[in-house]
């Protein structure tokens, strides 16, 4: 990468980001996950089954904490942000069961998606129930403002899945159409998250737009660099699940530049590869050469560096604190995951 | 049917019920409709053109009708009713895409399932779709409360589709337990789209709860219709489409009973046709025979009638008005189309 978030701040404190993040967010995150536990109960045995399969499966919960970090910048008491976290983890695992039948993805944080054990049928169902529970936390903090802001991410989110469906396999998607999917199936909750942490929090409206535009330019860094790592990264190495979204017709953004530069030839090896659900490893590699030819993986990589300097500079007019300092530092980590 | 609903009012206005609601409604309705049709638009072409194939495919939109019925009965103007009612919509809606993928059903209203025409992965998504939708239409109106019933509504109504998938092909299966799962599927939503029009109308407490207890019974006693009418209703014919939900291994109140009273013999020819998507209309005919041994169809539909009887009891403390009649004669009718 020519200019990395890496390389700006030399003085980055001691410890993975994420961990600093899950210690500073520890007392309300363990209200949060005890929330997240009852909530998905139900006197019908499979519905807690499969939502905890799915939430026990180790996430990192990065969203339901970027909420309640949210709301401690600005210094207001867990309160409704314990409920907004919860609700925004639960609409994450519904986007996770839905996105996974319709994916045909056969895994999920390295074991077997929860609907290859309950099937596509309860996936869909119990992605319904946990939608609905999330909305019925948000109704209990009265709060009728953040309700807005998620029921609106809510809806882009699904609009952004079926706009991805869309130009599934579409050689003619421009680097437009990525950017517009991957906020709307992504960063769009990644904002929401944390808009409503801060406004719990008490933010004015200054504080809450700064937050927002963090969160939205954190999420679109976050899938920059998954649609990066989907080919191996910065790296282009092969491994397990390498080219699952070669395969899925994904019109990624390290596709779409390779299409631009790429000659007719190796235009014509990306086509016949892309949607193939049974492209060998070989004819992943050989997509993967054209990719390293044209440097989109890095190419990639930098864009989400840019988002990420983005989401820094966003938190530019918050006065110093030491939660202002790891939110910054957990951008940098998102990035770096990738190198 | 020994007593019924319909024999009970000798007096009633002529003309069919639901044109009569329709007619009262019209006005309201209409700007209903029109709501329906701008929330359904979106920049990805597939949006609207799968949920407008859905929403106007010919559904009698009784669930907004009943919504803006309820607040005109306490003298509200529309207001919040619109909205509300098109939430509901959308929320029914929302259900029936993704209980057509989950039923693989081929045919929906008449024509070919939306699944058939964008396939399944489209129809979970504009599912979630209207889904956001329909809680932004609802967050618009500011009115909390009426927030809290239908996401309550939102969350029982999967439970319920979860439990009657778990309980699919189940032949333990009690008539408490479809009686369960007859009112969180369907009449729960029925009693929320009443409940919050009263509440949009201006109703009391007890004119709230009556509302409420109304639109349950009314959903019990249709779902009881729905599913005596799937064996060809009381006269137990065979028609197009008959027998659905036998193929799909619903153990829905006829075949309960059936089980409960057949021999060792008839069990095992339910048993064997249940869940067989493949059974031929032979084995269903044969089934059917069993019913009206045991006069199970009948049985189904006397239960509606205990049902709307007690809809229209709710109505009672209610001052009389045209509304009110209106509302008595639409379960009746509702009864009645399986007679």
């Amino acid at each position: 990468m020519a200019v990395s978030v890496l390389t700006q701040k030399k003085n980055m404190p001691a410890g993975n980001p994420v961990e600093r993040l899950l210690a500073a967010t520890a007392d309300d995150m363990a209200r949060v996950n005890s929330l997240i536990l009852s909530r998905a109960e139900s006197h019908v045995d499979m519905v807690p089954e499969l939502a905890r399969y799915l939430i026990d499966s180790g996430g990192k919960r990065l969203r339901p904490m970027l909420t309640v970090a949210a709301a401690q910048l600005f210094g207001g008491g867990a309160g409704n942000a314990v409920n907004f976290a919860a609700a925004v983890e639960f609409m994450h695992n519904a986007t996770l069961l839905h996105d996974d039948v319709v994916d045909e993805s056969d895994m999920r944080r390295g074991k077997p998606a929860a609907r290859m054990v309950w099937g596509n049928k309860a996936s869909i169902l119990v992605g319904d129930f946990l939608l609905g529970q999330a909305f019925m936390m948000m109704v209990e903090t009265g709060d009728i403002g953040s309700l807005g802001v998620l029921s609106a991410a809510s809806a882009v989110m699904a609009e952004g899945e079926v706009f991805q469906l869309a130009k599934t396999g579409d050689l003619a998607t421009t680097e437009a159409d990525y950017a517009e999917v991957i906020r709307a199936k992504t960063a769009v909750l990644f904002e929401a998250a944390c808009e409503v942490g801060a406004m719990s929090g008490g933010a004015d409206a200054a504080g809450r737009a700064a937050l927002a535009r963090y969160g939205l330019e954190l999420g679109n860094a976050f899938q920059l660099v998954d649609d990066a790592l989907d080919y191996g990264g910065q790296s282009g190495a092969l491994g397990k699940n390498v080219g699952d979204d070669l395969r899925e017709g994904k019109m990624t953004l390290p596709v779409i530049l390779a299409l631009a530069a790429g000659n007719e030839a190796e235009k014509a090896i990306i086509a016949s590869a892309l949607g193939k659900a049974d492209a060998s490893d070989l004819e992943v590699s050989q997509v993967v050469a054209i990719f390293n030819r044209h440097d989109t993986l890095n190419r990639t990589l930098e864009k989400a560096d840019a988002h990420a300097r983005t989401a820094v500079e966003a938190l530019g007019i918050l006065p110093e604190s030491e939660m202002k300092t790891i939110l910054a530092d957990v951008v940098m980590h998102s990035v770096r995951r990738a190198s």
